[in-house]
C-alpha cells in the first residue's frame, strides 16, 4: 500500500480554502497511485479553531466541506480531521474526529480520546473524551487510527488514566496513523520523536505522523511529520513547509531508515520566526510592516527577521530619536538600514516630548522628573507608529523580549504595542544567540556594536538596563526556573541564586501580570509562553 | 445542628489572609454554638488561581493553610475547600477538594467531579475529576457534600455523563452541603435558584449552597448563599457582601420559608460593578482613579459608579478637549463634575495634535485626513491620562462599552486603555438603562442631556455614531445574537435583520479580534464577556 501524509498550513475558519488545498492533495494523490492519505489534526477548520467550535455554523460548514471532501475520496481513502457532532444527550456535543473517507463517502470516525487541556491546550473546553475503541479495516490493514495526545500518555507522571493504544493493539493492527495539531516549541521535535518511538517500541508497529505546519497568529506548526519504525529509526518530513510525501508501505515495515542530523535551536527559532511573521501577514492579507529602530539588539534583530521573512522592499524601520538617544544608537541603527537595503524613516520625537511637558508641567509643580516621564517618551513613540502604521498601512511589529515583558521592564501603551510579538518568547540572553546565529547566517547584517553594547532603554541620561535590573544571565536564569520549571522561590534560592535578588524578581515577576495581559501576541517558541499558555489572576497577592 | 455559611471576600494567593478570615470566622461560629461551618470552594487559595495551581509551592502553601485551619477545629467542624494532590500516578496532580476539618485535623477529604471547563472556566486544566463516592457522617447526620458544578448536570443538554449525588443518594444523606465558587452575571442567580431546586426536589432533601463574594479582577463573585428546601422555598443571604449566618437544621428541614422579592437586573449590575471597582482597588493597594470625562454617557456612567465605590475624594476626571470637542460636552462634563464634587482637571489636547501633525506631515504628504488623525486624537490623550496616572498615582479607568469593543469602534492605545473596563460587558443600550437606573437611585447625577443627546467619539467635525454603524437597538440586538448566542448569520438574519447589516456587523467583530487581543480585563456582569471567557483566534478567516 502507498501511504502519503500531507503536511499543510491551514487557515482556520477558511472553509473553501481549506477544503480546496486537501482536495488538491487526494487528486494529486491519486494521480501518484497512493491508496491513503492522510491529513492532519481538525484540518478542516485549522487548529485552534477555539471558540468558534460554539457556533453550531461553524460546525454546519465543518460537515459541509466534509462532505465535499468525501465525494473526492473514490479510488483512494483519506483520513481527515475534523469536529464530529455527539449523537449521545449526555457530555460535550463534540468530539474531535478523524474521518475515515473512502469510496466517495464518510466510512468511519475516530474520536480522540485524551484531550489536552494545559499549558495552550483547551480542548476539554470543547469537546467530550471517547471512549470506544475501533481499528479502521482498509484493503486488508488494519490501522490503528488516533489523534495527536491519543500518543502521549506514557510518560513517568501520566495526564491521563488510559492509553487508546492499550485497546486498539488488541486488534493487532499493521501500522498505526496518528493526526496531529503539535505546534512548534524549541525542544519539541525531540519529546515528539521520544513519544514515537516509546510508542513504536511499545506497541511494535510503524508510525505515521502527520503534523500541521504554518502559524495561526501564535501558535507556529513546524510540520515534521514522520514514520517511526519499531526499531527506532525514522522518516522525517520538512519543518515549517508544507509537504505532501508518500510511502510504500512494505518499505515502512522493514525499518532501518537512514538518519538525518538534527537541526539547531537556534536554526529552528529563526525558521518559527520567519514562519510567524509570514503567516500572519499572508493570512491577514497584509505586505508591509515597520517597526522602532532604537539601535539596540531587539529591534535589531526583529528588523532582520522581517526583512527575511517579508523581503527588504516591505519593511521600514523607524528611528524615533530623543534628546537621550546616544549618537551610537542612531549610527548602528543607520549602519543596519544600509545593510538591509531598506527604506527608513527618521522622526525626532523632542518636539512632541516638549508639548507634553508644557501641558503637562503645570499638573506636576514640585515633582521630581521620573517614570512618568520615561514612559511619555515610549508612548510619544508608540503613538508616531501607528500614526505611521495606520495612514500607510504598515503592521507594527512589537520588539520586547521576554525578559523584560516578565519584569515589567516596558512602558504599556509605549514599546509594549504592536501587532505582535516577535521575540516575546525569547530571553534576553537568547536574543543575543539568535543575534549570532542570524549574523552567522546572514552575513553580519546586524552590526557588532549593537550586539557589544550594553543594553538601554535610553529614557534618561546614561541609563543602563543594569542600573534597575540584575545581569541578564542571572535574571534570565532564575526567570527560566519560575515561569518554565514553575519553581518557587525556595527551591530557586537553593538552586545557589542570590535571595534577595529571587523575591525581587519573582514579585516584579506577578506584579507586571497586568502589563502582560493588554500585550500583544507573542510568536511562541517555548514550552512556556507568555498569553494564552500562561494564565494568572491580575489581583493576586502570591510573591508580590 | 447548629450549620453556619460563610460567605467570605478572599484574595487569590494571600494565603495568610485568608487563613486568617476563616479562623476567625471558625472562632466566632464555635463560640454562638455552630457546630458545622462551611466555607466556599478553593476558600484557602482563593478563585480563580488559575496558572498559580501548577507551583508546588502554591499546593504547598494551600497545605500548610488546611493544617492551621483544622488545628482551629476544636468542638466545631469545618468543610473548606481546598486543592488537594492527587495520591495516584495517573491523571491530573491535583483534586478540587472540600476538606472536612474537625477534632483539630483533616478527617475526609471529597474532591470535586464536574470540572467546568468552559467560558471563564478551565478547571480541567487542573483537576482530575473525581470518581469515588463517599458521604460525610458527622454528629449522627449523613452530609451529601459536593462542590459547585457537582449539581449542574440536570438540564435538558447535560454536559457530562454522570450526576455526583446520583451516588451519593444512595447512602441516605439528611441533607446536602455545595461549596461553590460562581461568578455574578445579571442572570445568574436565577439560573443558580433553577438548579438548586431542582436538585433539592430530585433529590429529596435540604440544600446548603455557599458561594464567595467579592471581586478577582474580572470575575465577580455576588455571594446569595442560600439553603434550598425540597418544596422549593428558600433562605437566600445577601449579595456582594461577606456574611456569615448559621442555620438550625431542624428548622430547615421543615421548609416552607418566608420569600423575598428579586432584585432587578440593573440594581444587580451596580452593585456588581462597584465591588468589582471596590475590590480591584482595595486588592491592589490602589486609592485613587482616574479618568476622561468626555461629556458622553459612557464616561458618565463610569464617572458616578467610581465616585459611589471609592468617594469622591478618590476621584480625578479628566476632561480632553480637542479642537472638534462640542461646547455642549465641555459644559455637562463639567456640571457632572460640580453635582458629583470632585476635583478635575482640563487639559486641551489641541497644541499636542499640532505638534504630531507638524511632525508626520512631511510622511504623509497628499494623503487626505482621516482614522489616522482620528487615532491620534484618542492616543494623545491616553498619553495624558496615562502620565497623570504615572505621576500622581491614579489608576485609569477604562470606558468602553460592549458594543464598541465588538465592532473595533474604538482607537487600540487610545480609548481602549485603563487598568480594567467597567463597562465592557454593557452593550451600548444596557449603558442607557444603566444610566437611567443610576440617575434614579442617585439624585440624577448624570446630567440629562448626556443621555440624550446623539452618541458621537467626537474625532472629526459632527461625527456621529450613527454614521458608520447601525442604531444601537439593531447593532446590540445582534450583537447578542452572535456573542451571547453563538447564532450564525443565517440564523440571525431569519430573525428579521438585514442581512447586509448582519454581515457587516459579524465581519466587523471578527476583525475587530486583534484589538480585543490587547484590552484591559472588564468587569464580567452576563453570560459572556469579552476577555479570558471568550477565546477566539486573530488570523481566523470566518466571517470575516
Amino acid at each position: 500500500m502507498k501511504i502519503a501524509l500531507a503536511q499543510l498550513d491551514y487557515h482556520v475558519g477558511n472553509f473553501e480554502a481549506n477544503a480546496a488545498k486537501i482536495i488538491k492533495a487526494i487528486n494529486e494523490a491519486k494521480l501518484s497511485g497512493v491508496q491513503l492519505i492522510a491529513f492532519s489534526e481538525l484540518a478542516i477548520c485549522g487548529y485552534p479553531a477555539w471558540d468558534f467550535l460554539e457556533f453550531d455554523d461553524f460546525i454546519a460548514q465543518c460537515e459541509k466541506s466534509i462532505k465535499t471532501i468525501a465525494s473526492h475520496c473514490t479510488g483512494i481513502a483519506a483520513i481527515v480531521g475534523g469536529p464530529c457532532r455527539n449523537p449521545l444527550k449526555n457530555g460535550k456535543n463534540l468530539y474531535n474526529s478523524a474521518w475515515f473517507l473512502s469510496e466517495g463517502t464518510v466510512q468511519q470516525m475516530v474520536h480522540k480520546t485524551l484531550l489536552p487541556t494545559y499549558d495552550v491546550f483547551d480542548e476539554y473546553r470543547y469537546f467530550e473524551p471517547n471512549t470506544q475503541f475501533n481499528c479502521v479495516d482498509y484493503l486488508g490493514q488494519k490501522i490503528a487510527v488516533s489523534i495527536c495526545e491519543d500518543l502521549w500518555n506514557l510518560s513517568e507522571d501520566p495526564l491521563y488514566t488510559k492509553n487508546p493504544m492499550d485497546f486498539l493493539i488488541k486488534e493487532h493492527p499493521d501500522f498505526a496513523i496518528n493526526i496531529a495539531a503539535s505546534p512548534f516549541s524549541f525542544s519539541h521535535d525531540a519529546s515528539r520523536m521520544a513519544v514515537l518511538r516509546n510508542n513504536a517500541k511499545k506497541y511494535n508497529i510503524p508510525f505515521f505522523y502527520v503534523n500541521h505546519t504554518g502559524a495561526q497568529t501564535e501558535l507556529i506548526f513546524d510540520g515534521a511529520s514522520m514514520v517511526v519504525h519499531p526499531d527506532g529509526s525514522y522518516l522525517k518530513m520538512s519543518f515549517f513547509e508544507e509537504e505532501i510525501r508518500s510511502f510504500d508501505l512494505r518499505k515502512i515495515k522493514e525499518g532501518n531508515f537512514p538518519q538525518s542530523d538534527k537541526q539547531g535551536k537556534y536554526e529552528l527559532i529563526t525558521q518559527a520566526l520567519i514562519k510567524g511573521i509570514q503567516d500572519y501577514f499572508s493570512k491577514m492579507g497584509f505586505k508591509k510592516a515597520t517597526l522602532g529602530l532604537s539601535g539596540g539588539i531587539d529591534s535589531a534583530v526583529v528588523f532582520a527577521l522581517a526583512v527575511k521573512a517579508l523581503g527588504a522592499e516591505q519593511v521600514l524601520p523607524i528611528l524615533l530619536p530623543s534628546p537621550y538617544t546616544s549618537a551610537l544608537s542612531n549610527n548602528e541603527a543607520m549602519t543596519m538600514v544600509k545593510l538591509l537595503g531598506t527604506a527608513h524613516k527618521i522622526i525626532p520625537i523632542a518636539k512632541v516630548m516638549t508639548s507634553y511637558s508644557d501641558l503637562l508641567n503645570p499638573h506636576f509643580e514640585g515633582l521630581k522628573s521620573g517614570l512618568a516621564e520615561e514612559n511619555l517618551q515610549a508612548r510619544a513613540r508608540g503613538t508616531i507608529l501607528m500614526a505611521i502604521s495606520n495612514k500607510l498601512d504598515y503592521i507594527l511589529l512589537n520588539t520586547s523580549n521576554k525578559s523584560e515583558m516578565a519584569v515589567g521592564y516596558s512602558t504599556l501603551y509605549g514599546d509594549s504595542i504592536g501587532a505582535f510579538s516577535v521575540l516575546g518568547d525569547l530571553y534576553k540572553t537568547e536574543v543575543y544567540e539568535l543575534a549570532d546565529y542570524i549574523n552567522k547566517t546572514w552575513n553580519n547584517c546586524i552590526p557588532e556594536l549593537i550586539i557589544s553594547r550594553a543594553p538601554s532603554a535610553e529614557l534618561r541620561p546614561d541609563q543602563k538596563d543594569s542600573d534597575s535590573l540584575p545581569d541578564y544571565s542571572i535574571l534570565d536564569a532564575i526567570l527560566y526556573q519560575y515561569i518554565e520549571n514553575r519553581k518557587g522561590p525556595d527551591e530557586i534560592i537553593q538552586m545557589g541564586y542570590d535571595a534577595t535578588t529571587v523575591h525581587k524578581i519573582l514579585k516584579l515577576v506577578n506584579q507586571s501580570e497586568y502589563k502582560r495581559f493588554q500585550a500583544p501576541p507573542i510568536l511562541r517558541v517555548s514550552d512556556k509562553a507568555f498569553g494564552i499558555g500562561r494564565r494568572l489572576p491580575i489581583v493576586a497577592k502570591y510573591l508580590a
